[in-house]
């Protein structure tokens, strides 16, 4: 789940937007505990705040933290102020300061059916046409998330049950969501007809599993049973699991960013391997853009499967050419381009005895602004290196995400400005080369991209937009919704 | 503003409620510095939360906090955080914990026609009623205050203008109010038709100045103008200021209590120096009740000017019989009986050399549950007095207030469950007086209480309450209500 | 205790120097709880940190903060980590900060003997000197407290005992000291020879108490034993009790301020009630200087007891004139000018409706640089008084105090600078008189001030210091000191 | 630096002790900033508290604070709060807890030469030894560091000049030193004669810097000048570099588990990539101990180095069968053995679809307790590998450094426990096998270990120490040591 608005920018004028994770447990007396494990399992989605909801002899608990699960949510006292067998937690990007705190999620409402507590992961992108509807119609909203609308449409539904409100609300948005929710009667797990992001379901003995990634199946010792498939919503009540389809049947989009990036290489993906599939797309680089040279030299510490399948199928020895510290978080989820600069000085340094005088071959997983590749280029040459290509195991990104993955606007996206060439000199490469958008299908074992109805949504490689985007074609009232915001101190 | 039922008792079992102070100023520079001063002027009306709301350029700024004005609102980065023309503040007596912060005041909502900040003087005496109808209606409530109910009654009201929305939502609400509220467009003061709690308007340069009483004035150098009117609306905008009388006129039934007890001696309620009523009620009882003694002791610091008007009415000297050390806060407003117990013991030490062997009358404002007064009787008799008399400044306090005043249930107050005698002997006097109904509107300049219309609200001494109390005749919900809370730890 | 150089200044250019206040306990399972209610008691003799060490099972145990005694020392946490029979306190006033925690007291070292910790109040007046020369052999020193010279005095000496080293270290110290020292052996308690200032023990059932004043003894329901002579060594150990006076016999000279200021109005100083002699200071006041005026007006609060005495020594009626917030500590000892001023707004404001055209007696307990005095009488006449006339119940306070009291430098004294035309020009009375000293010292029982061998130490009023002022004559090392110091952040 | 006994246990029970990193700047307009960053890129080597003290006009600044550089010294305020052209910093592992602050290098104190701040990697293995002796003759000390010995020898030396007094201490203490000091008149930079822990010095511009690795000068973007030699003193004073060597020469033994496990890859230590003796020791055990798989799996991340030199030496590939989380921080340097076992499992996840049904080779740095040897192989299991066989790049470590090397007592190493049959057991390992100790001195460029002085220090491997442990000698002194200390809570 994201603030609404893709282009609404941070304190420094940048434009990062969140990725998330999603987590829920029902029937396990341990709940809030594995929960915070499984969130620590995919801290990589989102590192700047958390939060979980628990639900214990009628009254939900929550606690909601700034920073990493690690230092909030491993201490005993705040596993202890979650009691009960259900449990659901969130991790998110997103900006610092108390104000945040009333976006972290869960979110939670009291509804006229009682307390009802939700976790998104993905982007609405009809959020701000339908929050004007509702605050013209007497809602008030608590927080600037686009998750916020879905309660306010479940609040105002006019149909009676629970359930028949909540598939009322999710029939009026439009965009990516996994979501996790929680309601005196159990827990609802369910993803957008395209399935756009993903989730999971897995079991602990007789507790069932929701996730974000199979990786925290894995890290809680559950087994995986299966994707949530998209349009459905899974219900577990009272041990009991039901499935309901209430969306007219339409054919699937998943993000294919997650397997070039987002998705931890240990997860199972669409029963792939993430692992497997970089390394594929690193042999298919090698395979479109061959090169030759000493040494294959990843871009800690995403580029390591590709270069691994790039050094295999070339036959280019795989070396350890750029140190990574252990002590600071990964590039592409720093806010702040003026911290991004300076992060990339501290967080690599080049490995100068094995470069000075080489060929090397960078494989990176993706070129967003460009600035971190040429530093990195640089860094090379500072060290030594004789000749420095560059291989990107993603086709180039030209087009602004409005699904909930963190990209900036379009105006930034280094191959939305230049072509090949450009973006060679930008970087102050000898060579660079992207795998092609077949190819990227090819390693996910098609023969190419469908012209028509193609499996996966890749909008940020193409333009091509699975859904409409209503907000994004209102832009004008961004700012008039901004200034309508309370700052707390 | 108070949370909806006065019976809720908190984590110690015990059912102390708060009364609040508020200020709030239009058409100065250094607004929030101001409304800063005037809430520590205020603070005795509450001391364990405090907010203020500024407005600058489009845009409200909050900030909130738990504890005292010093020490929060003092400091300089606060204040800069709080820029703008238009500033209103909140102090309130309530529990402790980050839950707790939602219900600090200054409240906020993003309505359709722009921000809205309310800061609640008073309690509302049909809010779970209204509370309950909204959220079958779709309302999502952030709090568990009642004020909150006053905002979705405008955001769901059906008039056009925002001042027809406030008006009709106020014609909805039970009880007493004193409110401040903040809109982009300017501020607004009102008071309840009855005008229960007091609400006072100054000036400062061009500045226009609300404050709960005018001490608060005084501190920050403005000059006293005029009481708001009981049912008056005073809207301040550009500049102007305007007066609306919405209501059908009733009869005034201003809390009797403010002048006992809560008001600051040097403030001026109703045009009555508190001090002087409060020596009059001193003098009234030295006439209705004498007695033989050697020394006239005030409990401090409540009990001084009654102590004095009893001294100078009888001729018996006056003395400081018990110190009270500096650096605690009075004993009425602690919450736990067993804080209280420990605090009177920390607060207050016989001055022994003064009392050893002498007949003391000891003066006090009022007895609640008796705790108090026992233990001063018995540090009196402790430190060698020969006799001890203690006389109240006030009839017996025998029902709860609904009205914003922090009284404890009825079981709990020793004059619901004893007679003069029995009280007597409970707290150990060798004689007790209270200041008897007429005494105390004789105090007032009145002639007795009126059988018919009395002038003032003072069912804590008589029970009669002045409006109806739909939550008090539905109480079973209560338990309800308080299971859909969440709890943020 | 106090920092060494009373002429060193603090970050904002004030001089402000702090009193201290000791309490120790020895035979008692709650010793570290019975010490913070009595550190609490004490809490008017410094507020701006409190240390305790508690000693258990052969280990010492220290808790150091800064601010109030409530809100660090009584926290149920807080003292179960300060286990033991025996306890000792301090609370001091000083600067903010992390850095000053290392001058909290008590203070502790590890010497050949054990553990050794020390609370002291008073002001040792040759602490550069015997710093100098122990850093010159090698000591190192952890703060720049006077009172650690002792320590280091201890851990250097040529003798083989303990106490004779403790012993041989006060021998060396010149000044002001009430002592209260912790070794594994047991408590010792001791005074300088000339007794400066106060210490006074007690007992509790089967413990003894120590603490500076009796009110603390009050406190804790400790019956008042005996003050601690001067130049004794009182020695507590297996529940024993030794007394042991080392020192050549001297003429007591017990600082006079204690009766004027200092000491609570409860607390019996050299067996005369504080309370009465301030009244005594009174009385004698209108004796010395009478004025025909309608009401008599105390300066909250330290004004209160001398205000009752000349009230009821000239018959003219005693009335709070001035309201002082319960929120805030006393004015005399908040740091920094600036602050001050302010101060005197937000803590103190006028009676208006009872001043209004009357002529006014005002009586405070002292005149330092008059800052204070000029805003009160400005704030009587901004409230109508038709007549203002100042009495204060001590003589002209002209020199600085280097035994601990809390005096800025003789260029900002008011007293020091101006004659009485000046001084009562300078506040803008119709009137100003203060006590004469053979007044003060008829207050206190005797018929006048003796030439030789006064009573008590009053060189804040005649310049008689008792003890030579070695550091004072060689203040050109000050600045060489302060830069030798690690400022830590 | 560390505190003196390794065998003193923590809170937990457990042992570890601390491996400490230091780093200074001379001649820097940026001083402290620097000293951040070279801080930052040594975190590796202490993360769980770190200092800085800079000089600027004859005054020491100092920030101390637990945990990371990044969080606290990446802060403007703090920077600020340390200026001047001269400062040294230091990263440490210790316990936790205000307590722990003092322990926080640099040490400060202030002696008749002026302010003596230093910084200190390694251990004095005759610090208690010398404490005793130094307290007998009236030192206090400040902490239980056994660096503050050095500080209170120089405080006590006879000699006339800081440098002859400094040298005077050195010659006192045993064990290993690299330290940085800082006094008003410059920087001294030196090693203790065995060149134990290392110290390399840098340029940048006119600024001289010294730092514990190479790592940390190209952080900085410093160029790498030489190391320190072993005995060596070097004194940076307006400019000047001096160099002394005031010790008997004796043969080096640098310490040869930097290049094992504890310096980054990127560094350079003793003229050897560190990078390229870990890829050598993982062929000569690929050379020694050979075995038929399908896989080489590095234990990430300390592992990679030497699994790479295995695969390219033995022809099987290299894949990622181990995914870490980027998280946290590594294994080994975690407190408590109860958190490392909860940490394996929540910092690394099998690469499941990678190794199931395959024989698989894991690479590993050490052994210790083989607590996490057990649980990875274990976890391959449970991931479906059909073969797993340890190879690890370090002989067995059998005996505990006292040399500030965090290694547990003896009698927790498995290979002081288990002979090679019993330790392949115990991790349920298929075949298991040690670089020998001549292959480690291969890897390095030697023929072979020399049986008469070795050119390194392998006291961990072969129990050949290569000084007196005079402190161990006399451990029944440890308790009476641990009495001592005042608890700080």
């Amino acid at each position: 789940m994201l603030t609404t608005h893709p282009f609404e920018s941070d304190a420094d004028g940048d434009t990062l937007r969140e990725e998330c994770g999603v987590f829920g447990v029902a029937g396990s007396d341990a709940a809030s505990a594995l929960v915070a494990l499984g969130l620590h399992a995919l801290q990589h989605r989102g590192q700047e705040a958390a939060g979980i909801t628990s639900f214990h002899h009628g009254q939900f608990h929550t606690h909601r933290a700034m920073g990493h699960v690690a230092g909030s949510f491993d201490r005993d006292d705040v596993i202890r102020s979650l009691p009960g067998t259900v449990a659901a937690g969130h991790v998110r990007y997103s900006t610092t300061g108390e104000t945040a705190l009333r976006n972290v999620q869960p979110l939670y409402a009291e509804l006229q059916s009682g307390g009802f507590a939700i976790a998104h992961n993905g982007n609405i992108s009809n959020a701000m046409k339908l929050r004007r509807d509702l605050v013209r119609r007497g809602s008030i909203f608590q927080s600037t998330s686009d998750t916020e609308t879905i309660i306010h449409l479940v609040a105002t539904s006019s149909y009676r049950t629970l359930l028949d409100r909540f598939i009322d609300a999710l029939k009026q948005v439009e965009g990516a969501y996994s979501l996790i929710v929680m309601t005196p009667e159990g827990m609802i797990a369910c993803r957008d007809p395209l399935g756009i992001r993903p989730l999971v379901m897995g079991r602990l003995g007789d507790a069932v599993i929701f996730a974000s990634e199979t990786v925290a199946l894995d890290v809680v010792g559950a087994t995986f049973e299966r994707a949530i498939d998209p349009g459905e919503l899974v219900i577990v009540q009272d041990g009991q699991i039901r499935s309901i389809r209430p969306f007219a049947q339409r054919f699937p989009r998943p993000c294919i960013f997650e397997w070039v990036y987002f998705s931890r290489p240990d997860s199972i993906e669409g029963d792939r391997s993430v692992y497997d599939v970089r390394k594929n797309i690193g042999a298919q680089l090698a395979i479109e853009s061959p090169v030759e040279a000493d040494l294959v030299i990843p871009v800690p510490d995403s580029g390591v499967p590709a270069a691994l399948g790039f050094a295999q199928q070339s036959g280019i020895p795989f070396e350890l050419g750029i140190i990574r510290s252990h002590y600071v978080g990964r590039t592409f989820i720093q806010p702040g381009d003026q911290v991004r600069h300076l992060g990339v000085k501290l967080k690599h340094n080049a490995n100068r005895a094995l470069i000075k005088g080489k060929r090397i071959v960078l494989v990176d997983d993706s070129i967003v602004r460009g600035t971190t590749s040429l530093k990195i280029v640089q860094m090379m040459r500072d060290a030594g290196a004789a000749e420095v290509h560059m291989r990107i195991a993603s086709p180039p990104t030209r087009h602004s995400c409005f699904y909930g993955v963190d990209t900036p606007e379009r105006a930034k996206l280094l191959a939305a400005k230049l072509d090949l060439g450009g973006m060679t000199d930008f970087i102050h490469a000898d060579s660079l080369a992207f795998v092609s958008i077949d190819g990227l299908y090819k390693a996910l074992g098609e023969a190419r991209r469908a012209d028509i109805r193609p499996s996966h949504c890749d909008a940020c490689f193409t333009g091509d937009y699975p859904t409409t985007l209503t907000d994004q074609d209102e832009s004008a009232d961004v700012d008039q919704f901004a200034m309508l915001a309370e700052r707390v101190s």
